[in-house]
């Protein structure tokens, strides 16, 4: 197991500080920035040096449990009073991500009754490490719930960063690749370099790498003749959320891999936990496509590579319809089969647990 | 017809000069040579200043009547070994390139019989001319054929650069979009960016804009996506290599794209000359795939974009099964239906033309 030593963690409780990796720096420089002010770590969110929606939730869990711990004031009312004003504060970095808000709540309904400030102060540190362990935990299950669908030495596409440094650690369409080399059933691993942001080239091949995992980067438009050739076994991906139907929304790219799968006839899955099903949408359709800045597509590092005034389409996300998805891999199980009833069962017995 | 004019040529005959496109410094600076000498040409082919097999041809044509035409020579017998000793130094600048070999192996037989050698310079002159009007009528002819399979506004997907910039004139699978804008019945192009090279980002938009063609540009991954919310009639590509199965070999991402057209029950068209079709092969097994070097995944513009020592898999080509294939669009009709029997029906009345 001294393996898992090498699987990048992005974000760690130090004490006096949070060590964060910035994502941004890589691959080129791996750079561990400390953490000590609020501000610091408002600022290292809103700066994307954190990405991935969970490890954002953990970073913004242990900066508020930082904060709150060198607070001196007289009253636990008081300490109330700060802890929300930077639980507000931090809320404001990225307004739309969902996990940053619910980590940071988290933390605040634990200490809603404390009796102390030393009380609330301890039990603030333990549920942002909490958090983590937990994410932690249902990666590596997901990790664990996909490793029967592959065989040793497959190989394996899969696009984006949905990975190690995305979570508290293994990360979701990843973990496998992680666990199978822990346990010596290697998996080869093809990564889209996925572009605009080329998440794949500059995020999956690095972490991978750090984990001596076996990874192969082509570029996106490879795809077909890499499977075909190389004999890809399977195509898996992470998503960005999941409809009742299973339609699943996730990077751009996403789709295209489901359709090449279904024309190789090769299995398609998508690896996510259970906070990442939207069981407030009906199917894909009601899921809005982010459109981003056209320069992401016509600059590379800041180099223009198209010709300045050109029309530009950069839908950020895709959406598979569910009947190109072989099997969904959560923390609980693998959905398979009808995925609309599948995933309706899954939801209620979550409900009856929580 | 005003509009023409607005179609980049690549190469022009200037009588005391060879103009050239630098296709290296594009979209961000348009920039014309003048080649007078002999080894400007051959560096012009050598560093890529020219591409597209057609183009290739004629600028290596011109090079070797211009360099001819200035020969002072004594005997018809001396002009005939200086001129073999150019054509010789000229097929070294890209040795796979069989345009290159094809256009100025036809100047020397041309002047084989010449009686004097001013006859020789002028039918030089002439015959490297001729390759240039023949090709141009050539692709304008596929851009006629290919026309009646699109509507007015029809929004059509490509890839790479099968331009007017790569060939005389018009291009291979751009030429219906230039004559659509001259006939009035004007197409909407979606312009894949072709990683790695980026030919779709570089010259295709480029090349589209300067004749006023509606262009918008996607990366490569978006293209299912596209399809789907655009509503794409259509995909058509150039072509390196046809087999006599019509199994295409062209760009990487191409069988990608063929993929994408049946599952979206869209057709998927070739466009491409006589000359492209290789009778020697059954099928596209017999197609091997250049594997080009890793710097061209992991830098873009000498910028690095992943870890320097990921390893990487480069196919410069796919090859896109005949079945995928609604139809091959010559200069003499449109191959729909058995291609097998199509291409050698069309093999039969080539050869008995010629």
């Amino acid at each position: 197991m001294a393996i898992t030593s090498t699987i990048p963690r992005s974000v760690e409780w130090k004490e006096t500080y949070i060590s964060l990796l910035d994502q941004q720096k890589l691959p080129h420089t791996t750079e561990f920035l400390e953490l000590k002010e609020l501000q610091e770590v408002w600022d290292a969110i809103k700066q994307l040096k954190v990405r991935g929606a969970p490890a954002i939730g953990i970073t913004a869990a242990f900066g508020l449990a930082l904060h709150t711990s060198s607070l001196t004031v007289e009253t636990l009312e008081d300490f109330q009073i700060r802890l929300k004003e930077a639980r507000d504060y931090l809320t404001n970095s990225r307004p739309t991500a969902v996990n940053l808000v619910w980590a940071v709540d988290r933390l605040v309904k634990r200490v809603e009754h404390a009796k102390s400030i030393n009380e609330a102060k301890t039990n603030l540190i333990h549920e942002a490490i909490q958090i983590q362990i937990e994410d932690e935990e249902v990666c590596r299950q997901i990790g664990e719930n996909a490793l029967p669908l592959f065989k040793k030495g497959d190989q394996v596409m899969t696009i984006c960063n949905a990975g190690s440094i995305a979570t508290a650690r293994y990360g979701t369409a990843l973990s496998p690749f992680y666990l199978a080399k822990e346990k010596g059933k290697e998996l080869k691993v093809f990564a889209c370099e996925t572009r605009p942001v080329l998440q794949g080239a500059r995020l999956t091949a690095w972490e991978l790498m750090q984990a001596d995992v076996d990874v192969t980067l082509i570029t996106d438009n490879m795809a077909a003749h890499t499977i075909k050739e190389k004999g890809i076994k399977a195509i898996i991906v992470g998503a960005d959320r999941i409809a009742q139907n299973g339609d699943t929304a996730n990077k751009i790219g996403t789709f295209n891999l489901a359709i090449l799968a279904k024309a190789f006839q090769i299995p398609f899955y998508v690896a996510a936990p259970l906070s990442t099903f939207d069981f407030t949408i009906q199917s894909g359709k009601e899921i809005p496509i982010e459109e981003r800045d056209r320069a992401e597509v016509i600059t590379i590092n800041g180099h223009k590579i198209a010709p300045e005034d050109v029309k530009v389409y950069n839908p950020a996300f895709d959406v598979t319809p569910n009947r190109y998805i072989t099997g969904i891999i959560t923390e609980k199980r693998v959905l398979q089969g009808n995925l609309t009833e599948e995933i309706a069962k899954l939801k209620t017995e979550s409900s009856t647990v929580n």
